[in-house]
């Protein structure tokens, strides 16, 4: 009875740690999703179609500026592909700040972007922009956008104290 | 002993019940945060700048199309003051999707809206547009807004199926 009792209290004991809540490291989490937005922004100058929408959920939605919402990853693929047919089309982006939620799920990103496309002489005009991205990590634990959307911005930089 | 074996033995219980995850019924978080995101709209209309503004997070960041971000309640305050300002301006909205993570901590929403402003002549124009608003909780329970940005959309309504 004694060694049950012990077993039991030491089991107890256990199960009480177990339950101690573990936090994660956020600011691993952050530096991790800002880093995958910048490995995104380097997939997107690499004009690899395959490579470049594979950030995104299947579900994801992009809601650009002034055109309809993009739903789903099909839809999305030839939005990207049919941007990558204008001559001079680019588009590239840094990530200033990161908030992932406690349980390390979701996240969200404010990033400043820079479009280039031709104008309608042909010359290459260049529009800054601001960017939310929203994230939830995939079962692999790996962290895909699922709502991108942005607009124009006066000035590169979007946020005075962007780190 | 036998007592506090007993004692032990349904502490241990307790406390590994106490341990199971306890899921949030996420239908009800997602219901709650579009229920909020429409109260807000409702405030809006209200004309009264401390009930609108008490949506946001003290650190909120608002991005509006073509203008710099605004970091923070006081200036997210006055942008708002500034913008109720503005002969016949109106701005409501109406939540079409939600998503909440599983911990019920961080959300986001995709919203359609609707802004009436003045044009050039004085006639008033009405501009449909498309947002994305990021929320998380706060220590009341309360959702606040801790990003909120939008960008012109060419219909009324911005998700085909929305709900």
């Amino acid at each position: 009875m004694r060694r049950f009792c012990t077993l039991s209290a030491a089991a107890l004991m256990v199960a009480l740690a177990s339950c101690a809540p573990q936090p994660l490291d956020l600011e691993a989490q952050r530096s991790a999703l800002m880093q995958t937005s910048r490995d995104w922004a380097q997939a997107a100058g690499s004009g690899d179609l395959d490579r470049i929408v594979a950030y995104w959920a299947d579900d994801a939605i992009v809601l650009p500026p002034d055109q309809p919402a993009v739903v789903g990853k099909a839809a999305i693929r030839d939005y990207v592909a049919k941007s990558m047919e204008i001559p001079g089309f680019s588009v590239t982006w840094e990530p200033e700040q990161a908030s992932v939620a406690a349980n390390g799920e979701m996240g969200y990103l404010i990033e400043r972007n820079r479009f280039t496309f031709p104008d309608s002489s042909g010359a290459t005009q260049t529009q800054f922009g601001k960017a939310v991205t929203v994230w939830r990590k995939d079962a692999t634990g790996a962290w895909k956008c699922v709502v991108d959307t942005w607009n124009t911005n006066p000035t590169e930089i979007v946020l005075p104290l962007g780190k």
